[in-house]
């Protein structure tokens, strides 16, 4: 432990892809807590495609990062002072940390975590990304036996739950991922029946073609966090009466664009489809039947899943940026 | 009555908008009923915008037209001769009659009509366009009062049965429409509390000044029947947890695209919204509870409706093609 605490800040506001300069790393004094909250030494931060939206000035689905704040995020670490009922020092906890070493936050808005499985899971498998597609598969996918579902960034710590969570209902599934090795783990490591590597396929027609073979009876559900070519891809080839999450439209976050609205937006109609956009954040209240159900399948090892640890706070911008461009390969997590 | 059966038949397939060569006027002998069929001779016929869809080769929603087969629709008329039960010459019915003085169409396929109100009201207000309102409005639209709902084509026969009906349900009720005339006929005759021309206002950044000050607590039902500019403006408006039925691209039929697609598409998540594609096809089953409810307050009155009525059959092309750039005013009707 040093006295002194360390943070990554939001330097200015990003155009398109963020750049190194658009953070920096801050030193200041450890804070103390105050009467209910609590000081926790962060051993590890979860970075994830959602905060690429905070950096932006509006617009987004939540609260902007003012330019000079730390970073927002999910963390987990351990307590150091508690003035705080229930917590104690020593206590493995999870919060809104921050890209930080140290935060202060309330009691309330901590959660001990559960001693049969690693820390870290509860930025990943057992954290927003595991609780994002348990959540969103069943309210909005509304899966059934037989059905195909796709899924960009299949290997992506979401992808890989909704792949495995719609497998063991009886789906068909199919990762779109980036290159051969992350369609290798798709397939072997996450159970995926087919994967299709977008970077093969130049056009989101030859792409299309490739994702037809895959999936036979067509799509049903389209987990679309994505955008791009493999929306425009996935479109022609979705089901009557198909379901379509909308959790991310990564590809677009840098801009771009596409010129096959009329399209796209025509076969909502034609095809019957339920589009729904889904932020984790209104859900908090069914993360208690979530944990009860998935933790101990975590725990057993009936769900697997993959962490990208990088060590250093200090690598926490760079990792990220890399993260926003298909870099990683599973949960992206910083040691601090 | 005459000996001959006359009927538009479908040319050729339209490239973009329809032209009048893409319809043909054919003649030919009276059929004679098959057992169990019944032959009517047709008083009028709908015009609808689904039919468009029709004339393209796939990918609509519905089986094409062939080429050289009678143009599809509604109708209503008279029994001529009945080999089915429950109908009897004399009796006005409703059914799938085409673009056609004449048609032989089973029993079952028939509805007899209300006689308390006039026989034409059973293609619009009463018919698919009343239905799609309510049923679309209630199943997708999940009204609640305080709301606000905007509508483009608001003085058409489902956007003036949507502002009526939600209207009636505490919202408040925002018309796009194209031209003052409309505009007046949206707010005096179907009570919308405001209406936009979208004709005085060329962009879509224009047109969403316009509705921005007419939803000042923004927009919680779009109702989308257009795409095009009025989609474009109105997404920025949504509320969180805001629902679009898509019952409609007409602004895209004829060609054109747009190029905001991935503010579109984003929208729909930051926003959480609900788009669901909508065909009113898949709803007959509730066709019955909606006639129970409509059909006496519109012979009360209390729903009010306008039909666009044009004489002779051979007009139907051209009265179709007009009602597509938005030239009638009311349900479009041809008396045969």
């Amino acid at each position: 432990m040093t006295d002194q605490m360390r943070r990554i800040t939001l330097a200015r506001r990003p155009v398109g892809q963020p750049v190194p300069e658009d953070f920096a790393l801050q030193t200041g004094p450890v804070p103390d807590p105050g009467e209910g909250e609590v000081l926790i030494a962060v051993s590890h931060h979860s970075l994830d495609p959602y905060m690429r939206g905070r950096m932006d000035d509006a617009g987004s689905y939540a609260a902007s990062v003012n330019l000079g704040e730390t970073m927002v995020g999910q963390g987990v670490g351990t307590v150091l002072t508690s003035r705080a009922d229930g917590l104690a020092a020593g206590d493995s906890v999870t919060g809104m940390t921050g890209w930080a070493s140290h935060a202060v936050l309330k009691g309330g808005d901590l959660r001990k975590l559960d001693p049969s499985v690693p820390v870290t899971t509860a930025l990943g498998v057992l954290g927003m990304p595991g609780f994002t597609a348990w959540r969103a598969l069943s309210e909005y996918g509304r899966p059934k036996p037989g059905e195909t579902l796709a899924i960009a960034a299949a290997t992506g710590p979401v992808g890989a739950m909704v792949g495995q969570l719609a497998k063991a209902q009886g789906l068909r599934t199919v990762a779109v991922a980036g290159g051969a090795e992350k369609c290798a783990l798709a397939t072997e490591k996450f159970g995926f029946d087919a994967a299709i590597d977008h970077r093969a396929y130049d056009s989101a027609s030859d792409l299309r073609k490739a994702l037809s073979k895959a999936c036979p009876d067509g799509i049903d559900i389209y987990w679309e966090n994505t955008g791009g070519k493999v929306l425009e891809a996935v479109m022609p080839l979705m089901n009557t009466g198909g379901r379509i999450p909308l959790c991310g439209t990564i590809a677009w976050y840098g801009g771009g664009t596409s010129d096959k609205l009329p399209h796209i937006w025509r076969a909502i109609l034609t095809k019957r489809l339920n589009v729904n956009g889904f932020i984790i954040f209104d859900h908090w209240h069914a993360l208690p039947d979530f944990l009860a159900e998935i933790t101990p399948k975590v725990a057993a090892g009936e769900i697997t899943y993959l962490e990208d640890i990088t060590d250093g706070l200090e690598n926490a911008p760079d990792t990220f940026i890399a993260m926003l461009k298909g870099g990683n390969t599973g949960k992206t997590i910083i040691k601090v």
